[in-house]
């Protein structure tokens, strides 16, 4: 049994949990067999006039196929 | 005085707010003079049929009766 | 284009998306030209008698004027 | 020449040694050109009762096509 | 459910897998419900004249009661 | 929005900029939306004849399409 | 053989050392062959009235019984 | 003597250096008696039309008047 | 309640207790509300004929006025 | 008591601990009072037709003459 | 086949390519069978008059004679 | 210009500020030029009946001949 992990950094407005699940939900739509993930950096991008959003890099991991 | 670190890990389905909560909670519980608390990790447990556990690891510090 | 970075630790009674915000807020308050935040660090200061608080340090970054 | 490196956790129920070879494995079964590897973790699944599945984060390194 | 990390550190003369498995040993001898664990330093005990001593530092995760 | 990071190397014999920029240019040669990307590592490959070949390695983070 | 490694915080008045000492003395006193220790943080507590409070954050190892 | 560490980004489309040195003539202009700079990240902003921007993240210390 | 935190560099031709003191000094001289600080490294600068200058780099914590 | 530490990377076609077993071999013969070894990193070579090649970077310490 | 690792750091007034060339310079002078180099730090030493000393910190790897 | 460092731990049954001026002392008696050194690591070994031995590991930098 082989995992693979794989970067992905999810956003949301609304906060850090949501900016997380947005991530795994990602990672849940496109890959089977989705295990775990953990959170690596947590960001806010200001600049924009509508709002901050929130930002989380998260690493997935996956079982890969036999 | 001397305070103690120990690391808990508590877990929630709603968010890593109350999964830092759950994990400080059973530290007041069980010891006496607990002071501050660090999260070290934020993850997700995915694999399971009933949805996503988000953990949260955490340095828990109290202090020692002389 | 020169940005400069400080480090800032806010504080709330709910959680640690309100005590980043905090942070944020204060820069903004007090900045012109914030772009965005790291957070460095989330803890728990327990001691007191009226309840938690949730304390997050973060990297505020701006835009200084040529 | 531009290298890619992915993420790969291999698992065994021998050993390390063994749990790296895996991901090697995987890795040059799947990947033309693999050229390096660094184990970056070491750790050990306990809870199942069929024993314990050593587990080693491997980052693998392989030359893209020009 | 909250979880507790300890830190132990095996030693083999055998090599580091030993090492691991004896700190893991340990763990499962005297706590219940030992989950996982993260090997966080590997090192040589040289000096002494019956030869080298593997040594290898684990951190063991086991779930409390309720 | 979702952004993923992917860890490439560039190469080159004249120096880091130009292999940091090997690097992101196959990032865009191959991917759509490329945003930022950040320097993990620099280093220097020397045992070979022909020269010094200068390394970067670089996370390159791209957004995802809905 | 098998270590366990706990984590005190020494306070003293005085400087680091004597911190350093405090949470050596607490081992040794409640705990049976201690081997060594590791200095992890050194922090001031400054909020007091009472002038500055030295505390040394260490990893204390100690020999379990077979 | 006491001195002080900011931190600076500086930008340049031209290379790493040429942001290094961006950061370090900004604190120059404004401050008296800097004495070294420390290089913390160098990135890369890429995603707007006009080329790549090179961002190093700068430390500089400079000496407090008495 | 924000605070914000500083990184100031004291020195000592003492030893490193006198050299955290000084920083700490410097910043009670200047700041309201220093509430702690954290020692981030300790270093020796030798070159000079006057002898050793011992350098610690610390992080002050001070509370921002409302 | 002075010691000295130096990083060796042993070389083998066995496994990691041959590999950091080779490192202290070619320590112990070349130094007297070898003490200790800490593991750094493990990786793997894998260009090469004949097989990888696992290779540990270790930091080796020895007492130094008075 | 065993490696040695050394830490030079190659100074320049050119930029952080030259100090790093430096570097690698100095080794293959004194040095056999030098293979790779790693770039640890990147400082500017900025206090004397006479402009900006670019400083790079580098592990340079060498093969060790049989 | 280049640096070299090496890495001593020097050992007092004082205290740490004893520990790094024995390493730097030892440095300077074998070297020339040396320049700064940076404190790496501070331990406490217990295990002995003669009491604790105080060690810091420390870099040491020094100017090599041109």
């Amino acid at each position: 049994m082989v995992y693979k992990k794989i970067t992905l950094i999810g956003t949301s407005d609304e906060g850090f949990d949501a900016a997380v699940d947005e991530a795994v939900d990602r990672a849940e739509d496109t890959l089977d067999n989705v295990k775990w993930a953990n959170t690596e950096n947590l960001g806010v991008e200001i600049a924009n006039a509508d709002g901050r959003e929130y930002q989380a890099e998260v690493e997935v991991a996956f079982e890969l196929d036999e």
